[in-house]
């Protein structure tokens, strides 16, 4: 059995690797071709990684390209509110019909994410460029798979600390420690509809986060588990009149 | 201890009550207020009873009325497109904050439940007088207590059906068989934020499911299970910069 | 890239096929070889299928043989009370660490089952041949992929019903209904260590359960789904003296 | 309405604090006392508490005394080992009918929890007398009322730290960064059967935790929230004959 190569398509607002000079450095063709050059590396034939961005028609995420998109990946930032509600609409549809999604850290303000979890999704957070240790809290997810070790650290990050107020979710994979004292779950899991989501926190834009080989790990992952793969969603009401099991008549 | 009285409001769209005969002979004074009745007659002096509806200014729904209500029920059908956004965005950010909702049987299609849930809360149904057996799935569950046996019946019910495309619920306390062929997670509980939420499915309007003994079990349980019991919640982002541990300095 | 082949085994107590000349008829080479013959059929290289029975030296369940199954099938009724407590301290070791498990219909009484859950996995049941009609409940789940429609029938069953005395699941893939009356949580999926739990109600050994399409469908997708694929499990507690980071002095 | 008070037991080991001088003089009358004296002082006439320990006929645990103890509490660390099989079993047959149980800090690894839960419950540890910060992670659970801000400390603790070997909980209220580097989801909530089950985290023995204002609250909650209050619990298979709705004869 040969699978077709899964469709995954990287969103991104695209606008501090353009703004700010050390973002634009470090993510010379923005976050989004970072991810998928990575993606395509490590998923290889397995794969098709398409890219689109706030600043394209659409968003560059018109009715048939997500149609034809079995992950989708989220990256923003500053650019949330300027996210057209109907393509919110559209992307939470495409979702719920069992589209994979993963949001990629500051992306837990999205209005997309917002939207399918029904809570603020707001945090603690501090920008000191301090170590995170992200330990491996659900071993046998396949979001975890080849990682090695109890936990792996990023030398440098934003910090973002809970209360974090999301639904609980399905399994929490992470749960990170910050040096400056707070802890967070770095890695959750949902399911709205058909669609697979995964939240994971790591990424800020002026940390070499996505060049991080863990990082990468665990992303690769999270297509592979995240792509749609049950029955028929169903996503309007039924009203069949004839009934499969007879009713008995009674007044 | 003695705590202060639970302050109850019974939400109703009040609309086929008025105008379907049948259905204002069976609830002559409204749902809400056949709602109210039972819970004052069963919690005493343990609670406040209110009424709001539809039709009353702001939906009865104020700021003030909202911020004096710990556990909010709600009864919607033909009338979920005139509730105004912008009560649908204040109730929600109450049951973000603690307060308990109870989300009444077609109640399922009602903006704020959708909010709440990220997806489209759609479902199978049919309206053919059946039978409902409801079984008890969560024995051990505050709402299933004082219910005697494996299950309890409706002699006439509307059909709800799986596939119910609501997320994984905390708990399913009630699973229904019905005649004519369908089942369905009739009892499921959710938290948001500080809030719970319990949707109960039985209570069609043209059959007097409100007067049902063990109906009444079950929506008396459910306030006294949702009432607001936490810690405070934090809907707002917090961005401390001074960390609570000392961060090393490194490049 | 091409992953080893998956090596499965089931595993059956192998009594009633040989006891019960009605069963031996449906099943002649047991229940065991039934499951192996059409996984062997749908997965192809994709899969190594073997068997082994309580009959065989410590049950078929050496050491070696657990240590190579990355998918363990168990089918028992009779006889749970011969299997051994070693062996079943065995599976669970091995399901810990990663093996996935499959229980089937009347294993729920099993002394692994119970084990890894903790409770009695007790639940009404009714053996009168009655229709079941298996509603799909997670419609994204992968242990859903390929069915068709909104339910599935098995035109005659053994009846099990609820309360099924089960910890919460993590999902719920399908929810039964029973001609007779009763619901029942019939596909249920759990996780313990770092193993995969799947457990499928249908299977009665009187009736042809699983010569049908749709349940090798559902058995199929379950191997794919139970597979090893996360991180190493850690099952004995660790004790680094020496901190990751500095901790202060204090009194 | 007033209810009955609420029967707790205190179990305690009662080993080091007669063996060690320093855990006798922080705890002269054993943790067992120590933690029933707050209960009485919080509860007032809402509880009656006692107390049993290892020593004691039957550790204290007569089928007598369980059947009249609506929540026990657990305390055990270098003794688990002597717990006597039969009384595991009967605590468990009493947590299952819906006994509230509260496990204490090195109760992680007692028979009754391990067999409650399915697996090892194998932690990371340390005894370096480090800071432990408690971040609410669930401030809508009723467990986590009274609590202010959005963490709490102790200054000294032994350290547990992920990957703990535990099934998904129902709840996670707390979760806890340690000053040497880890995390631990430190209050735990899980339902088996009809009973309620908190494991919570702080309590070694050489430090003064159970004086501690924030955890003397949240060990009062953990009584109101895991007292037993359900419907009637089956943890018997049930063989009905009789249908409850009519099966057709067919081949």
């Amino acid at each position: 059995m040969t699978s077709p190569p899964l469709r995954i398509c990287i969103w991104n607002e695209y606008h501090h690797e353009r703004e700010n000079p050390d973002v634009g450095k470090l993510y010379a063709d923005g976050i989004h071709n970072a991810v998928a050059t990575f993606l395509r590396e490590k998923l290889g034939a397995g794969a098709e990684v398409t890219t689109a961005t706030l600043g394209e028609p659409e968003h560059g995420l018109t009715v048939e390209k997500l149609a034809a998109t079995d992950v989708l990946y989220w990256w923003g930032h500053a650019k949330h509110l300027d996210v057209q509600d109907e393509i919110v609409d559209r992307v939470q549809q495409r979702v719920l019909e069992g589209m994979g999604l993963v949001v990629l850290h500051s992306g837990h303000d999205s209005k997309i994410f917002k939207r399918l979890l029904g809570t603020r999704c707001s945090l603690r957070w501090r920008e000191a460029g301090e170590r995170e240790r992200l330990w491996i809290s659900a071993p046998g997810h396949p979001i975890a798979s080849g990682l090695s070790g109890e936990y792996f650290e990023l030398p440098h990050a934003e910090m973002y600390g809970e209360y974090f107020d999301i639904p609980q979710p399905d399994d929490v994979i992470f749960i990170s420690w910050f040096e400056g004292g707070e802890v967070f779950r770095s890695g959750c899991t949902f399911t709205r509809g058909a669609g697979k989501i995964f939240y994971f926190r790591p990424g800020h834009e002026t940390y070499p986060i996505y060049y991080d080989a863990n990082i990468q790990q665990v992303l690769t992952n999270a297509a592979l588990w995240a792509k749609p793969s049950g029955a028929t969603y169903l996503g309007e009401c039924r009203n069949p009149t004839e009934s499969l099991s007879p009713i008995e008549k009674r007044d």
